[in-house]
């Protein structure tokens, strides 16, 4: 490499560099977030587990509320109730396969009354509301009950609430609002859901 | 509820239901899946760790290789290599605070050769290639030689690349794209990153 070409480099990079510097020290609120992950494609849940990991690890606590799934064998919750973060589910499976609503319902107002202890909480760092979207799509829950325990959660707490088809005002509500765009999955080339990577 | 609402929404998740369960009769091939989560917004490093989770919840064998990030204390990595996840760390930090290309190119190249040795391991069952996309786009790996070592993977691997502006070729190849838009960002509002959530 000639020396132009690495001198170039480093002039871009410490521009980038006074750019991020700028920002993080922009940036100076600590709170807790409120994070919204929706659209139609594959990670939202994934990455709300994640964060859920990368919380344990640095020695926060946890907790998640699985609604819909959780009728079955469950790789993260395998691995996240082992190390002690408790988990609420919702085991009516998908409300497609149940084809009640009555039964739905009260299962959703179960699992949201354990999540709204939860969001009191004030020793809870994180709590996870898996696929709480369509809990409201379903009108299974009212929504001015879920904003409202939201709105008035420890300032410290984060949530991660995920699912697609998210309530526009939820959305509002939100400080952080990731939209993931499928622009291909394995599952319409004829790939089945595997164990380990899909659940 | 009447029982005309409850008549059709059983009539609607009826429909729903066949619908379903005649992509996943149509789903059958069992193969390892290389996804690819890109974008902008939040949530992609955590989408891949939370399949690592997933992973290593099911019993499956995992390994990770974090690109660019990992100088600094990272909460998933602590949990994961606890519950025995071998990780490669290309500890430069970022490359607009290194501002060195020669070394960050030796830097990701010792990384990359981790990483081509477990993708020719047949005991492993997924492997998260964090953050590689920049390591093509600062043409600090060989597109080529990363491009070979994926498709020559055992058939039965998954395989996760994170990071923004992914190359043409790898979402080519990728069975799985999801991109991440970024909506809105706390960060924006002046909200700090924070342990456990951020990173």
């Amino acid at each position: 490499m000639t020396d132009i070409k690495a001198e170039r480099h480093k002039a871009r990079q410490q521009k980038v560099k006074e750019a991020v510097d700028a920002k993080v020290a922009a940036a100076t609120i600590e709170r807790g977030v409120l994070m919204v992950i929706t659209g139609n494609g594959k990670g939202k849940s994934t990455a709300g587990f994640g964060t859920v990991t990368r919380a344990v690890g640095h020695g926060k606590k946890a907790a998640v509320v699985q609604f819909i799934k959780g009728g079955w064998d469950c790789g993260e919750r395998n691995l996240l109730e082992g190390v002690g973060v408790p988990f609420e589910v919702m085991a009516t499976g998908f409300t497609w396969e149940t084809q009640n609503r009555e039964t739905d319902t009260a299962a959703a107002e179960k699992a949201w009354a354990v999540a709204e202890t939860w969001l009191k909480d004030e020793s809870l760092d994180l709590i996870l509301l898996d696929e709480l979207t369509y809990m409201l799509s379903y009108h299974y829950l009212d929504l001015e009950r879920v904003l409202t325990a939201l709105k008035n959660r420890p300032p410290h707490q984060h949530v991660i609430v995920t699912g697609r088809n998210c309530h526009r005002q939820l959305l509002e509500l939100a400080d952080t609002v990731s939209e993931i765009e499928c622009v291909r999955h394995a599952f319409e080339a004829g790939v089945k859901a595997q164990p380990g990577f899909d659940f």
